[in-house]
This record gives C-alpha cells, structure tokens and sequence, in this order.
C-alpha cells in the first residue's frame, strides 16, 4: 500500500471533515490507500456504533463508502492526470450522491475493510464503486458519484 | 404531529441505534413523528459534523435519512394495518438500501428538517422518499428501502 493516506494530501483549510479530516479532533478520521488499482479504508467501530446489539449502525457504514469514495475519486484524479497529490492544481471532491445496498448486517468488534476502485471520470465527475468486508465476508456495496468541489465552496481563495 | 416519537415505541432492546435509539447516550438520538401523510425529523448537527467549513457532513445527512427512513417505514406499517405502534406483533425494520441525492451543500448551524413519505409497502419491504431541508431550501433527496427484521438479528426470543 501507499505510504501516505490520500486524506494527508487534503490542504489544512479542507482537512476539518467529520469522516476523514485529519485536523477534526470529534471526527472518525478514516484514512485512504491505494492497493494496486483498489484503494483500501479500514476501520473499527466503537462498541456504541451500533444498530442492533452486535451489528454496525448502517450510518456509520455510509459516512465510510462516503469518505472513501471522495478520497478514491481525489486520487484516481491525480493518477489519471499523472502528477501527485501534492501537486498543483487542487482536486478535492464533494459527494453528489451516494449508495448503499447492505447486503448483511455487519459485525461489531472486528475491524471493517472497504475497498474501491475507479469506474469512470466524465469531466468534473468521478464515479467510484465500493465494497465492505467484515472478517473477509462482504457486507455492502456502494456507489458514489464524486464532483469536483465548486469554487465558491473552498473557505478562501486559493494561490 | 404526534406527541411521542416513532423511536420512543421501540422495545427497549431495539433502542440503542447510533441514530436514532433513545437508550444510547453516545447517539444522535433522531426523533421522527407524523405530521398528516408526511413524516418529520428534525435536527441541529454540533459545529464538529463539517464537511468542508460552513457545511453539513455528508455521512450526517444520510444518517438522518436512513433512520428517519426506518422509523418512517415502522410508523408506516402500522398505519397500514390500523393499529398502534405499541401493539403486537412487533414491526421492526432494517436498511436494505440507502440512496442519497446531495442536491446543494447544506449550512452547518441551522436546524434541519427531513420529511418522508410512504412509496409502497410490498411484502416485508417498505419504500420511503425523503427530501432534508435547511432553512427551507431543499439540499437532499432520499430514498431508503426498508426490511422487516430478520428474527435472527432480534437481540433476545420474543415474547
């Protein structure tokens, strides 16, 4: 896997997200890789993550197809383009949509891989497809159609 | 709209969603009632559920959706067969899948009110739309397609 997350390349003033922003102290802080041509997310749920007792509450199953879809998107990008993603100009992506089919319920207490991989670029949009396993069994499936984030979202004007 | 919410009918070993469940004391503790044909939740996200700074957390906005969308799915079952929420036999529902439409970015700091509505009640499957405002400005859509719970994931036999 690639060393560094996808989610440590995001700017300081875009790195407050309350799933995967490094500088959000409440937040889950999940952290993207590439794994050849799959990224890959992983994380454990807090015991009170849950829906039923003993199963993973299913909005915290989307806040991660969520996160890992934008941070995929970023990266497949700048993959796309051939440059890094520390270099100029920013890509950063907001979700337009999202969708989760939940397969089975999902275990508490073992840690949760979600894998992704790019299904297509179509100028501003990156559509990405995802999978969640517990213990190796697959227990979701999402999309998620990533757009380039408008500039009149970014919290300042950018050099 | 009603005076107790949907959640406050879920037996108590069914009342510790992340979500929604009124005996987690880490959750959001979302709250659905009726109001006429149409169901409503609503609620003000904490500073930290930032996305990007100014706005609402993606993954928060489909939690809200997905719970509201299961109580909705509940309250819209009985309904349907003429009885309370508090009567026998119990009507419970899972997410079977949870599709979001972020039509706008959505304000941080400014209460939220979702409404749903019942699609159609087909067999054990329940389809709930769902629109969240803020400030009266639609910024989401949703659709949540609800599963009566399995007996197996019941946490304990029933009575």
């Amino acid at each position: 896997m690639s060393e560094k997350a996808f989610q440590d390349y995001y700017p300081d003033d875009l790195a407050h997200c309350y799933g995967c922003g490094r500088l959000n102290p409440d937040g889950h802080q999940f952290k993207s890789y590439w794994d050849g041509e799959e990224s890959v997310c992983t994380f454990t749920p807090e015991p009170y993550h849950t829906a039923i007792p003993g199963y993973v509450y299913g909005g915290m199953i989307a806040s991660i197809i969520d996160c890992h879809g934008t941070g995929t998107a970023a990266a497949a990008a700048y993959r796309a383009e051939g440059r890094p993603m520390d270099s100029e100009p920013l890509l950063r992506y907001v979700t337009a949509s999202l969708h989760v089919n939940y397969l089975k319920p999902t275990p508490l207490g073992v840690e949760l891989e979600v894998r992704g991989r790019l299904k297509e670029i179509k100028g501003r949009k990156v559509m990405i497809e995802e999978e969640l396993y517990a213990d190796g069994v697959i227990c979701a499936r999402g999309q998620v159609v990533a757009v380039q984030i408008p500039e009149d979202m970014l919290p300042k004007p950018r050099a």
